[in-house]
């Protein structure tokens, strides 16, 4: 297998990756979304903490976060695009996410993801993942900007 | 050379071109800030817009970024993690920044940075960049936390 063949079989299993993965957050499957994850992933979530280290600390993130939206939960990764070696990868996406909140009001918006990945025998891990969206200079407020 | 000889060859260069990438943002030299990005970079910068698309349009936007702080600025890379392959890297750190705003006040934070690379001949060039700050889901305002 050539350098060109195997760069381009490992982005294919880092899409099919995180498409399960995708799917287990919008199934709100936390062991799921969890075995996506290496045991020491350091995570930069858009709310709460500046990083979270260790799958222990972002699962318990993760549980309160799903907590927080009861409704039907959006969860869509575009534009993805991936770089993929051998061994290490990372990949970067435009996420539109949000649920239905207690009060039943629907929320979405438009967040930006990058995950970084290594590969552990025949799959691969994210090692570090990090979810945000921007914010006004003048009011600290985040913003929801469209694509 | 083998495997991890050639990674950790490839983690010091990265070191070494963040090292270079972060003197240039303190001494505002743009010249030399965008030296580090590839022509077809996509950004998540923590400001303004979703995505900054090409190194031109993230030129001007960094112009406009320094030009709002006009003292000393503060740039520092602290807990910086690279994972290293052949071809394929990326890197993750907090980032203490800030400046002297047009009223003479100091504002720094931490903030959190991803980086994406592909080796292109001798240097590394950074394809991705991520910067934010985690935000408050109840008054949707930034969180300027320690770490």
């Amino acid at each position: 297998m050539n350098a060109e063949t195997a760069n381009a079989t490992a982005e294919a299993e880092i899409r099919e990756a995180l498409a399960h993965w995708e799917q287990a957050v919008r199934a709100r499957d936390v062991a799921a979304i969890v075995s996506h994850y290496a045991p020491d992933i350091v995570a930069y979530d858009a709310i709460l903490k500046l990083q979270f280290k260790g799958v222990e600390e972002y699962r318990t993130h993760w549980e309160q976060c799903l907590a927080m939206c009861t409704g039907a939960m959006t969860f869509e990764i575009h534009d993805l695009h991936v770089a993929a070696g051998d061994d290490v990868a990372f990949a970067y996406a435009l996420n539109r996410c949000g649920g239905t909140g207690p009060d039943g009001k629907e929320m979405t918006g438009w967040m930006r993801m990058t995950t970084g990945l290594r590969r552990s025998g025949a799959t691969w891990l994210t090692v570090h993942e990090h979810f945000s969206a921007p914010f006004d200079m003048e009011t600290s407020k985040v913003l929801w900007l469209e694509p």
